[in-house]
């Protein structure tokens, strides 16, 4: 039924890895829409640091218990993968200027691809401005603690990695 | 309801005048809403070429016929006023970097104020993406014709307002 | 001596009015310079909502017990001014891209006007990302809630400017 | 004769006041072209510091000698301006991104309104990266000494304006 | 003799592949400038997906019946190769804020190696604003139709490329 | 004591290799600090083109009979460093926009991990807005001269290493 559609978002990414800015961004989208599909690209251009079976199950343990997110992975044309859910919006954070102009160029493509699938954009929040999962994993790997931006189960596998030792603080 | 609220959105500006980008967005957001109030704000920081009654005018007249948008008007907080319309959710075109910075900073001011109201943006299609309200003044009160990216009754007020002879092309 | 005017900056703005962002970008420069002189231009390029006399007596209030802050107000050429304080550093808050720009044109240019004279930037806390003086304002007019954002003794001018009655939330 | 329109360039703007900014780009402009229009924009958004006639006359004498600088005003619609001059390019100057966006717009306004009118864009040069006419009006009303950032005729007419005494430095 | 050079343009590139895009700035251009050399960089920072060779041919096909425009390789220094064309100028288009300082740093870099060769922009046509030679690959890649983005001939590499079926639609 | 962490500021990079705007920078620093620490970063996200030990003799060479300039090298978390050298403020330079949201990003991260510890930031000499350390090696590369931009030491060892010969003008 159309309904369901309007009420459904994709929310895609390479979550490598999620981050408290994501998840953020999940539970201010279930405000405007009744489910949505956190979706993990399959295909990344740098290599990621976690696989992508590693990705999903960190985003399934953040987002266990809360039915209204569904985590996906995906490969291939982002629009198909909307339409096939039968989504009609692509939900999309934006945090800076940098940002801004990917994200345009992504979506006017997207809307050349599949006219009738919307890229709609959230502000992520203030407190969340400085925490990409570019910046997390670079200050993680420099031995820095990110608890706190990440969920825990991200931060367990983040000391793994890089070896850090607990804090005692 | 509470369904009821999650299908309807609030489109406010100032509308002086209404674009044909403008146009473009409140179509596209029909997609994602079942209803869009346009909502052209009372209170404007440069004094407006039209006066709030004539721009009510020119957007009822460019959405005659068209059941989903409702043109109305307000003064005040925006978000009383979205609250008072029963919605959750503000819509925003974003067209260029410029725009972005003061979207953003409205958009984290709005969502201090009401946290359970969300700013949602879509891009502006690139048809329109060189058609500001300004810049469609700047470029009537100088001659030059601006038929195509406006409304036809926009056109016709902007020809009598500056003076305009009708171009024989 | 030589020495002092190391530990001593120079923070100019209008302050019309004070906020939040300021009084943590100079509790900031506290720790890296021993006394910083709050300098109130008395020339705004577009008229103040607070008098010269307004904006300084609400920093006053603001700042009263710390006697590392200085209020004072200027005229004239900045430089000439931080010149006269007998200081070196000019300091700077950055918020946004589009601060960026202007800010880097006058730093150039007052560099070009006294060479010894240095612009020190320090970026605004996260927090206070979205309090510019006039989104304050802004929202203050149209009867939004600022509180948190300004000291008290501005939202109490506030109020009375815009008649604002108290919420009882 | 089509090739002459090819080697004249028309540079519009406001000029309020000529800075040595705007010279180094008739020179580089002057490279790749034979004749430079300087045209001077009989409207501006702001009132001017200087009248149409006194601009004119401070950017004749600023490229007196130079015969392939002509200096002209305008008003109406500046691509109907380059048509009757019999010029193909608008010739413009960019110095930051804040320029670029409006540039950018203007630029595809102006070719929606004459298609066979190109806007082309030399970089300033960097030493006049600070230098816009606005900051150097601001600089020159506070007192500030912009000898070497405009002409002789320039610098003679702000002391005039703002009472600015000779520096014996 | 002087007049040639100054009819001569360099448009440089990697051109990996030729979008519609590029194709249009050329054709605008050639409004301009007599000649027009698409000159293809051997040197690429990232491997390219085309040899120099595919790059070229491509080109060219794109490019054959159109005599102002020749298609060369070149590698070292771009100005080392313009001044050997006999060319003064270095022609590029800009595209969005992203470009924009890039180009002005090599605008710059370009003009300190040799100071009567001018970089000239043209902005991209807005239709082509989302058609990066980037994002082209990236969507082929992942199995979209850029037909239309592109030149028949690329469209026809790109499917042997990336396994693209032929669409039925 | 107190007052000498309050002279003492780091300023980190790559400096692969050190260029003139870098030297500029410290020495407009050396006019509010008693001492900076140039801290070469032995990690880097691209392979360096000097290995660290070549980067900290040049640096040294450069910088040699200038003793409140210390040239060190480090690894892991920034902000422990400075807090190892009992510095509280870290020096950047800012170019342009770009450096801007990567710098406000890392800021932001930095005071997270030590509030105690302040990023400030110089604009860098316009004359220098053209030189990265990038553009230098991207030139050098291709055999351009960049002789005056980067000091003698660099420009030997860029010639060497690109076997750039001696150029006779």
């Amino acid at each position: 039924m159309e309904e369901q559609s309007l009420r459904l978002a994709v929310y895609p990414g390479t979550f490598d890895p999620l981050t408290n800015g994501h998840i953020s961004l999940v539970r201010r989208g279930l405000d405007v829409f009744d489910r949505i599909v956190l979706a993990i690209a399959r295909d990344t251009y740098k290599k990621p640091l976690f696989s992508l079976q590693e990705r999903k199950e960190m985003a399934q343990e953040a987002f266990a218990g809360n039915p209204g997110v569904v985590v996906e992975t995906f490969s291939g044309l982002l629009v198909d993968y909307v339409d096939w859910c039968g989504a009609k919006v692509i939900l999309r954070g934006l945090r800076a200027n940098s940002d801004f102009e990917y994200e345009f160029q992504m979506a006017l493509m997207n809307r050349r691809l599949k006219r009738d699938i919307h890229t709609m954009f959230m502000m992520t929040d203030y407190k969340w401005l400085f925490t990409s999962s570019s910046i997390i994993k670079q200050t993680a790997e420099a031995g820095g603690d990110v608890q706190g931006l990440v969920p825990d189960i991200v931060w367990q596998q983040l000391k793994i990695r890089y070896g850090i030792q607990n804090h005692v603080s």
